[in-house]
């Protein structure tokens, strides 16, 4: 049976998004790419963006379940709210198509797709590339992070 | 000329809104109250009914603009995270409706509200009282909130 995950690595300026099917124990990238808003707009414009492009994108693959990175209030608290209002928007559009989501902490995506839960991001990259059998590694790095938790999801289901 | 603004006091568990008419020179309580959600559902389907019943709200309505408090990220992280989701989906909802949408910090609610910025939450909800001629402290606090949001906005254009 295939299993279709969209990944998401959310973000007010750039929303990464990886789409990878799973079948017969082998993963398949399907498409990735980010949603990028300009920050000369308002904040309302930017999320409607995010909002309808990534409804396109859900109409577009039909992925069956989501994952995403969990997100934690570690560095600059001002990026972090605007991070948790584009995870709102995400969330939103996510249960609006009935697409399950479920979230993952930076270490649980580092250990899935690398084995190790202190790789760098170079690794994770890497790692992601290797999985997938691209012939570069997916950028730019919202868009590797998203895939990155896509593949996640599949390894924990 | 009549302006009618909505005043909205976002959270996951409850956001707070508030109508307020400004027509000469007076202030007039239109409809306030709750959007609750319960804590048993998920994250997503909790953001679809703030969603879906802030819609309705600015559907009756049909506001002119809006007022907000601005978040910071003082007290508890976990907190401030949900908070930062439901305000995400509200500027979404505001902006999708072409409602425009204003911030404004705690201190300014204050000041324009009772006249002093250091005002506690009691003043605050006794000065709304009096503004809209109310024959009791609208409550429960989000919606007075969401009412103060609604004047400060009326105040600063």
């Amino acid at each position: 049976m295939k299993k279709r995950v969209l990944g998401i690595d959310p973000g007010l300026a750039n929303t990464g998004f990886g789409v990878v099917d799973f079948e017969n124990g082998r993963y398949r990238m399907v498409s990735y790419g980010v949603i990028t808003t300009d920050s000369s707009q308002s904040h309302g414009e930017r999320l409607m963006k995010i909002y309808s492009h990534l409804s396109a994108i859900i109409c577009e693959f039909e992925p069956d379940e989501a994952g995403m990175e969990t997100l934690y209030f570690a560095k600059n608290a001002a990026t972090a709210m605007s991070v948790a209002e584009a995870r709102g928007v995400v969330t939103l559009c996510l249960a609006q198509h009935s697409v399950k989501l479920e979230e993952y902490t930076p270490n649980q995506i580092k250990q899935s797709v690398t084995g190790t839960a202190s790789a760098n991001k170079e690794l994770v990259e890497r790692c992601v590339k290797l999985l997938l059998g691209l012939e570069t590694e997916p950028k730019p790095d919202h868009a590797a992070d998203a895939l990155a938790g896509a593949i996640t999801h599949i390894n924990h289901s």
